[in-house]
């Protein structure tokens, strides 16, 4: 080893001890006849020591180091006359008596400070040069001990993890494949999985009861931000189990990384159905932080001759306590965000109910004192409330309160960093259908099995629509980090979910003629569930969902790795040998 | 969940419980009035025994069951009158009260017993069949053990699991990449990673001082027995490290592993210079189970008119302990076996040194027996010794002794299951040169650094062929499970070891201007390894080189995945989307 201790590991227990560090030089002093140098190396920060008097040369040499270059630096630890509290090796410091350069360094493209003054492209160009930020080099560790929690729970709980292949069929259904050719066979590919689901069904068939694997999948789907064409997944399954055993088991996994990764005890996830989510917070993903919950006002708010609520599909509102005394400003801009095609309201009618009991609203002309006061008792609205009511289309205002619930809680301070609200969503549809496309989608997958209830609609294919799925999602503060399955395990009810979906007998067969065949040899019954990795540590460990600052290299929003330049060209050779033409003419 | 316990837990304490079992028909037995079902799930096997007269509608459903349907049975625990003290449930049985069918199974296309009458192809083709034997889940079983033995001895070290991208650039220097077409970027490809290499590295220069990961890599080689074009790699890196730090470490690590999935200690592990082990075992992997290394002969052989030893630039010998009574057949066999292209040796030569002192050769028109005394005194072939002996050029006459001398341990019952032997292997030469295509390879890869001493040499780029590098294998009982090195820091030495290979400037940096640049801002000393874990897992659970059988859904010989189909045309759709035509004429 180059070093005898870490630059983070140094104490005033220390003192007297004759050491070597190695590090980066973070940054230096030279205060009259000293020099004092930051050395940094994964585990902290310590601080070097050259005195003018004691040795002119060394401490020259020591003035001479650029930032970031990388030295070894060998004296002896002394307690330091001026402490810093706020390091850990704030104590003490080393007086050097010996320095070697090991690499030197050109002046780095960005700083490489907590708040960097470089750009997204140019830091993920120098990626290596932007993990050696403070807040980065955390992320990647907190990453590794969230994998290792997961590790603990699942291996404890008898789960085999199992890897699976990477080079397998293409069977696109819903998003795009990456597809990889073969030399060997000419015009044939390979895929990447975009997800090992098949092949964890079969290692149930195979008998495994409960498997797991973090693994990478892949989607080649038209980029936005923040998403990635490559992802980890923690993906599990279990064998002779009901959804119930399902959630158990993962809500145990989930309480045991939060409770092992950031020392907090979650409370017990509650349970709610995709149709009460939707008609409560308008959305199958609600962040529970706070409450303002969706109140329908269809039957207590039409009939007052006021047109956009007369003629609207559904009318509801949210309750927003002690904001009864915002602004003529504050309501505008409410107003405006509403209307944002991203939330996509035609506009916002508001009613105050004023701390002395009266009532103003931007509605006075159809609706009188009485009339808001009856509004206001539906909704439960006391004095110093403040109602924001929506109208139109029901699935769009739905999705138009949503947003406004969670920018008003987000306004209010609701949605605190440290407070996590995880809930189940259950029970959802089966099947979505596609207007565009006239035909039903898999709302998760073809393999998800019906409630056993509703099994008999899939067999006759009928009321396709009113089919609810053996299917959840965990849900954190708003974001959906995993969702599973119970699956189907019976190949003609498998059959019928492929012709549900439109996919002709042939197609089924010549696509999934693996999995309906092994579902005649034994398939036990099953289920499972995979979360979304970095999205998990995203949430963990920022509460946030920005997943890039959590991967290693992750690549661009236009799916380009900045520091490799790839993808790129390959050699006239490289092509020849895959029996492939660009066209890229076209 | 469906069962109360698993088939593999239960035992005579469990007598008088009712439980409920869940898994696979195994076999059933019908005797008289009584029928007995063996059901096996993934811990074990349980006796189930139904009664005629006690429920002649439930036995008869019993006997109505095939083999590998799925079932769940309810009953009572009760101790066996007819006890098997083989199997850890061999005290109990279940009274059955209840059984359901969960699932029919066609009667499998093989037997699923240790020794299957299924052939490779077909066994693969029903992989999830194919698992089902205990030999393959128990193989699958060890491999996660193995897994998780590692994670804890890295993790325990400080050692950080990092995760590196899968759709990176093609860099091709040896092995073919795997490439990947980009739909939105016509014309430009990804490549799957053959190693991880360049990302540990820039790891390094980023500060995680110690890296690991259980990664996937991909090479696309043209496929031979037992090759599979994805791979799994224990990938390790360090910095601020020299070589005998990392052979510790590592050392450290197989150990550890050894203990706790074999519950084996190693003995500490020697070092042998690549130059002995070619000398002393002809090979770089030497299985040291067993003596018997090479003698060379050249300077006490020749001279005596035999033309085939005086025209040989080497010849060597091993000496076989208590052979030396060998019949005239076992040894024409051998020479049979010398012969053999894969061998590739001319012929071969004996001296027996017998029990009673005297000699008999098969060169006794050339060697009296004072020649051959001094022969057997030479190579310390005692009374009861058998020599045996090559000739011809010095590679390939090293190659055939050490196929010979293998072939002898396995003869001798020396290479024994439960013994293991490993040792690291040091001192590589760096480059080799390629008489085929005119210019040097990286023996390991290009990034590794010449030992100390001869950095010279590459700077000035002479003698190369000379140059010995920081590089290291791991091998245990002849097979290499493992190589790394200290690696190149320097820009200036990196751009010397492109030179030397013959990547030209304007090649190296199209290929590798990151790690390049990388290279220049405080790049720190760094070294490391990478285990192929599914040989691994092969050498260390069955003590044997087959590493397909340690891989959940592996490929055949020809890259094919039978269960898939894999790999198989795509739509014209998805060749138009990624701006590719196939030219399967030619």
């Amino acid at each position: 080893m180059f070093y005898t201790h870490t630059c983070g590991e140094l104490n005033i227990k220390n003192a007297g001890q004759k050491v070597t560090l190695c590090g980066w030089v973070q940054r230096s002093r030279d205060l009259g006849g000293m020099t004092f140098i930051d050395l940094r190396d994964r585990y902290g920060i310590a601080q070097l020591v050259f005195n003018m008097e004691a040795d002119k040369a060394l401490c020259e040499k020591a003035r001479s180091l650029g930032r970031e270059y990388v030295i070894s630096a060998s004296g002896i630890v002394m307690e330091r006359s001026n402490k810093n509290k706020n390091l850990p090796t704030g104590e003490i410091e080393i007086q050097v008596e010996k320095l070697e350069v090991l690499n030197p360094s050109k002046t780095p493209p960005f700083t490489i400070e907590d708040h960097s003054d470089g750009g997204d492209d140019l830091r993920l160009k120098y990626r290596y040069l932007d993990l050696r930020r403070t807040i980065n080099k955390n992320n990647l560790i907190m990453r590794h001990q969230v994998a290792r929690a997961v590790r603990e729970y699942l291996d404890g709980q008898k789960f085999i993890d199992i890897e699976t292949p990477f080079l397998i069929k293409s069977t696109p259904e819903g998003a795009r494949d990456f597809v990889v050719p073969s030399r060997m066979n000419p015009g044939q590919f390979y895929a990447l999985p975009q997800s090992p689901q098949t092949f964890k069904q079969l290692l149930m068939v195979a008998g495994f009861d409960r498997y797991y694997q973090l693994v990478r999948c892949f989607r080649d789907e038209d980029l936005r931000a923040d998403r990635q064409p490559e992802f980890t997944q923690i993906d599990c399954e279990m064998a002779f189990v009901e959804q119930e055993d399902v959630l158990q088991m993962f809500e145990g996994m989930v309480k045991h990384v939060f409770r092992k990764v950031k020392n907090t005890e979650l409370p017990v996830f509650p349970v709610m159905k995709y149709e009460d989510a939707m008609r409560l917070y308008g959305c199958d993903k609600p962040d529970l932080r706070f409450g303002m919950p969706i109140i329908e006002l269809n039957d207590i708010i039409k009939g007052k001759s006021f047109k956009v609520f007369d003629d609207a599909e559904m009318i509801g509102g949210i309750c927003v306590s002690g904001a009864s005394e915002y602004t003529r400003k504050q309501l505008d801009d409410l107003t405006d965000f509403v209307k944002r095609p991203q939330v996509g309201a035609a506009g916002m009618v508001y009613i105050r109910h004023l701390p002395d009991g009266s009532f103003k609203s931007s509605v006075d002309k159809f609706y009188n004192a009485a009339d808001l006061e009856k509004i206001c008792t539906h909704t439960g609205a006391a004095e110093g409330s403040l109602l924001l009511i929506l109208a139109g289309n029901k699935n769009k205002t739905r999705s138009a309160l949503s947003a406004l619930r969670l920018e008003m809680g987000a306004r209010l301070g609701l949605r605190k960093k440290e407070d996590y609200k995880p809930l189940w969503i259950t029970d959802f549809p089966l099947l979505e259908y596609n207007e565009e496309d006239k035909r039903y989608y898999a709302m998760h997958h073809p393999f998800t099995s019906p409630r056993p209830e509703d099994i008999p609609l899939l067999q006759e294919n009928r009321d396709l629509s009113k089919i609810k799925a053996s299917a959840y999602d965990l849900v954190i503060n708003g974001t959906e980090i995993g969702g599973g399955s119970i699956r189907i395990h019976n190949r003609r009810l498998q059959e019928s979910m492929f012709r549900a979906i439109g996919l002709s007998k042939e197609e089924a067969e010549q696509k999934f003629a693996f999995i309906l065949n092994a579902f005649e040899y034994g398939a036990p019954p099953h289920g499972g569930i995979a979360f979304g990795f970095d999205r998990f540590c995203s949430m963990m460990i920022a509460n946030e969902d920005y997943i890039r600052e959590f991967i290693a290299f992750p690549k661009n929003n236009a799916g380009r790795d900045m520091m490799l330049d790839a993808p790129s060209e390959i050699t006239a050779e490289q092509l020849r040998e895959l029996s492939l033409e660009t066209k890229r003419e076209k």
